[in-house]
C-alpha cells in the first residue's frame, strides 16, 4: 500500500494500514536504515527512548540521533506482539510489545506511536515512546 | 476547573486544561491514591510501566494493578518538566519528564498520556506509558 494514500481513521482497513506503515519503517530500522522512521515522522515529533536523558523535541533532533546510529542496528528477526490501534478522527495511537532477536540475544520492548493525519492526507508520527519491558530484569 | 467541563482541543486553554487534569491525578497518586487516574481512564485504556511483563489492556486490569499498590506510593515532591500537548480534533497526546522525590531518593520518568474526548465531552486517558529515564543508570 502506498503510504501516501489518504486513508481515514474510520475506515475498516485503518488498523492494518497503520500497522503496515510501522512494520515497513521497523524493518528498515532493523537493517540499519533509520530513514524509514524519519520519512514518516512529523516536524513536531517528540521522542523517548531508554538511552536519552529526556524527551527529544522535533524532527531535527531526532534526525541527529538516528543518523548517529545509522548502520549499527542489525536485528535478525522480530515479533510484534498484539498491535492495537485506537483511533480518533485525525489522530491514532498504536501500541505493541516487540521482541527483537540478534544472534542469541533478544530484547523486549514496549512501544507507543501516536500518528496524526496531516493536511495532505498523510499519516505521520508525532510521538514515539520506546522503553524496555521490565528493564531491571534485562 | 471541573474536569467534566466540555472543552475542545482547539480552545486556547486546552493545554493547561489537560496538564491540570494530569497534575490532579498525579498528586493523588503521589499520596497513595490511584483513584484519580482510574477516574479519568477510559474503559479501553492500555498501559505500560517498567514493572509489568507487557502491555495491560483495559480498565479492569489497570484497576487490579492500581488497587494492588494502593497506599504504597508516597512522593514528597515532584517536578513535571516541559509538559507538551499535541492535539487533534478529538484526541491529544501529553508528554513530559517527571522527577519524583521521596526522602533522599529520586526517580526520573518518561511519560506519554493519550487522551480522547468521549461522547459526553469528557477527556479520558486511552493510553499511558511510564518508563524510567535511562534505566541502566538508575
Amino acid at each position: 500500500m502506498n503510504t501516501n494514500t489518504c486513508i481515514y481513521s474510520e475506515d475498516e482497513v485503518f488498523p492494518d494500514f497503520l500497522v503496515g506503515k510501522e512494520r515497513a519503517a521497523l524493518e528498515r530500522w532493523n537493517n540499519g536504515d533509520p530513514l524509514g522512521y524519519l520519512e514518516i515522522s512529523a516536524l513536531d515529533v517528540v521522542y523517548f527512548d531508554p538511552f536519552s536523558a529526556g524527551r527529544l523535541d522535533g524532527l531535527e533532533k531526532l534526525t541527529q540521533l538516528y543518523e548517529s546510529i545509522r548502520g549499527q542496528v542489525h536485528v535478525d528477526r522480530y515479533e510484534m506482539l498484539h498491535p492495537k490501534v485506537q483511533a480518533g478522527s485525525n489522530m491514532a495511537v498504536l501500541t505493541f510489545n516487540l521482541i527483537s532477536h540478534e544472534g542469541n540475544d533478544c530484547q523486549q520492548w514496549n512501544c507507543t506511536e501516536v500518528y496524526r493525519q496531516e493536511a495532505n492526507g498523510e499519516w505521520k508520527i508525532i510521538q514515539t515512546h520506546w522503553s524496555f519491558t521490565q528493564p531491571k530484569f534485562q
